[in-house]
């Protein structure tokens, strides 16, 4: 557990808090009163003005708190000399800009408010019709206004399933891997919230069989099984963060599926690395997780061979317990198979330790940028994080329950990722990132 | 001439008009009146209300002209349903995202008002008072807000000069480069405005003697002269703009310095591209030259062989000649070296082809965005765009007028790159972009 936490905000953690949401005390509710994650979200119910405004809510159970309400009607407080719109919003960054002792208020403020015993929104049946809508009915946004992304390539298994398949396997991991968090900018315009269609993407492909590339649909879609972080705090240009420093940087994590074109990035990334095959799409899970709610989470994270440059040395424990799925469900088809179970635990750089080298050499950052972890691959063959490594580049293709097999994936494909923390009689969940892939354009 | 453009737009670009402004009418001057470079400023001038709010102007001569000033006055017009409030902005992208329409009247409007027959604002002395900042006063700031910040590779002579040197002699330029505009996602939070000091990195060094990387102060710091264009209407996610309607996407270019550390560069770029090595900085010029104010110089790109893909195919001249410059001046000294002269027609891809490749597979991009074209190197060795390139990685390095010599930049450099468009009697100039080397951090 964290020093810095008080004993207000470790009580929100308490694995015995129930909620008067029933729905909330489920075992398999991804959204328990330890959770509490942060979203953005928009309701056409009927009555409510101005409700099909997108505004910042919290997820609890079945039901999406709005935050904006719950101020309004003076239950939730805002540091004084704070700007008091920042529910209002149609995005987090305002209010993640107020600092983490603001952040961490409104968890402590909403935990005890939504707590079995507390009275005061339980018992006001009014103001509890304008304060929540079903999760069912809203409408989820991008949870932050995305200023930079970056993706970073931090799985030792994922590096070396990729360097064995397009490198040499004798000397699949580069050397420059153990050294440092390798990461490369992503493109942040085309980041999506869970739920937006994903077209195939057109580009070159290069053909064994032909001396000149051809242009034409992607032929081998894939995901990349990822988690991202959202900045909370940045740093000036010219002023790194320090390794033991910047988890309090971090606001908190979601899902993240790194959508890519294994056809399109094999022919175009020497030597500036993916472009095309990677910014057509990258969808996020709605809700932000804090990385208050995973301190009980909080695991050790590999052993680092060699031991790393004293810039990114931090102590404790900096990985994190995420059991993660991947579920593949054909168009019409009524059953999903899971494609792929691993854990955020087995990444080999921490999330710490990516943010220090982003901002070593004087790179800022600023609140609202999206890190993704890169593909999280676990050591079994079941448990890699991309159909390029499930199937091998196509040569074992998966079967599939609804019938059929998948070497890449097919137009109609819905692809999920789910990942969740297993508490003690709970679960703090990230709920799921969804896509569908459209036909490419003609 | 781009058929689109009116007999009323040509008109500004007579290179027999002159100002009533005398100091645009120097041949030398790099913002005649055929100019109208736009850019965002502030000043401290005394009994100025609110001059210190950064806002937008056009460059005429060797003053500011304060558009905020004159659509107060009336003396500049935008469409009726517009938001008025565009000038008064601290960014561009308000007054950007009107369309080109709305530009294109703005550049008529102030062509005609700066005119040395017309003699509204020459001959009213209190509203000239008001409406105009010497340059040399006035602050300039970043002209754009960036969503997004793209590096093109467009230059053939530069790509097979870093092949030649990091790579292969004999197979220098890749297989793909010639097939498409290749480009890597940049870091938008860093891009900085021309005058911003540049701290030199620190970073992961893997010295040839050691095993093991060192980290410490940047050895090998380096330019890349590049233009870049600014985006001046954006495209959905998933609709690409198509070659020949991609020159309507741009507002204008700049120049461009991507700040590069050769040396970081090298060790991390494998396989994901360039990283740390680039994103301390990129130093951008603070007037932005439309496209329309560049017309004139429009010439044929250099062939292509091979024929380009469709989706990369434009009829006509999508070239521009601007002659292109770099000076290096050392702490103290009076004098600046010229170390570089070249042309951005060399480039091989043009800025369409760059816009229609980066938008293929359904990228999408936005008012603002910003696109390097990469490093311009020219075909002889004094016409190369880098340190690295013009000493051949330090081993022939470059005599100064003030004395020594560079391999690559030292701490106290000030290095400038410059650029212009000569006409008839006139240049349509981008001024400079200038940064000085701090020393790294301890």
């Amino acid at each position: 557990m964290s020093s810095t936490m008080t004993d207000e905000l470790k009580a929100t953690l308490d694995s015995a808090r129930k909620s008067w949401i029933g729905s909330a005390n489920d075992a398999q509710c991804d959204f328990p009163i330890q959770n509490l994650p942060f979203g953005v979200f928009s309701s056409d119910r009927a009555g409510d003005p101005g409700s099909a405004n997108a505004r910042v809510g919290v997820a609890i159970g079945d039901l999406v708190a709005d935050l904006a309400v719950l101020h309004e009607a003076g239950l939730l407080r805002l540091p004084v000399n704070a700007r008091q719109d920042v529910f209002a919003r149609p995005a987090l960054n305002d209010f993640i800009a107020l600092g983490r002792d603001a952040w961490r208020s409104v968890r402590v403020q909403l935990s005890s408010l939504f707590a079995r015993e507390t009275a005061t929104l339980r018992d006001d049946t009014a103001l509890r019709e304008r304060a929540f809508v079903k999760l069912a009915d809203a409408r989820l946004h991008l949870p932050v206004q995305i200023p930079g992304y970056t993706d970073f390539y931090s799985s030792k298994e994922h590096a070396t399933n990729v360097g064995s398949m397009f490198r040499d396997p004798k000397n699949a991991l580069l050397p420059n891997w153990s050294e440092m968090p390798i990461g490369y900018n992503g493109r942040a315009s085309s980041v999506v919230v869970s739920g937006t269609p994903v077209r195939r993407p057109n580009g070159q492909l290069k053909l064994p069989d032909q001396e000149r590339p051809v242009f034409g649909a992607c032929r081998k879609l894939d995901i990349e099984l990822e988690t991202g972080f959202v900045v909370g705090r940045g740093n000036a240009l010219g002023e790194p963060i320090a390794c033991e420093d910047a988890e309090d940087h971090i606001f908190g994590m979601v899902l993240l599926n790194d959508w890519s074109a294994r056809d399109i990035q094999q022919w175009e990334y020497v030597p500036l690395g993916p472009f095309n095959a990677k910014t057509f799409a990258t969808t996020i899970s709605p809700w932000v997780v804090t990385l208050d709610a995973l301190e009980p989470f909080r695991v050790a994270q590999p052993a680092q061979e060699p031991q790393p440059l004293e810039y990114l040395r931090h102590e404790g424990h900096h990985a994190f317990d995420v059991a993660l799925e991947v579920r593949l469900r054909p168009e019409g088809a009524q059953e999903a198979t899971t494609i792929a179970r691993t854990n955020f635990r087995h990444m080999y750089w921490s999330m710490a330790q990516q943010l220090a080298h982003h901002t070593v050499a004087g790179c800022n950052t600023r609140v609202g940028d999206l890190m993704g972890s890169g593909t999280i691959s676990g050591p079994t063959p079941d448990s890699f994080g991309s159909l390029l490594e499930l199937t091998w580049n196509a040569k074992h293709p998966l079967e599939l329950k609804s019938g059929g097999t998948r070497g890449f994936i097919e137009d109609g494909d819905e692809l999920a990722l789910a990942g969740w923390c297993q508490g003690d009689g709970y679960r703090v969940g990230f709920g799921t990132c969804v896509g569908k892939i459209l036909p490419a354009l003609k």
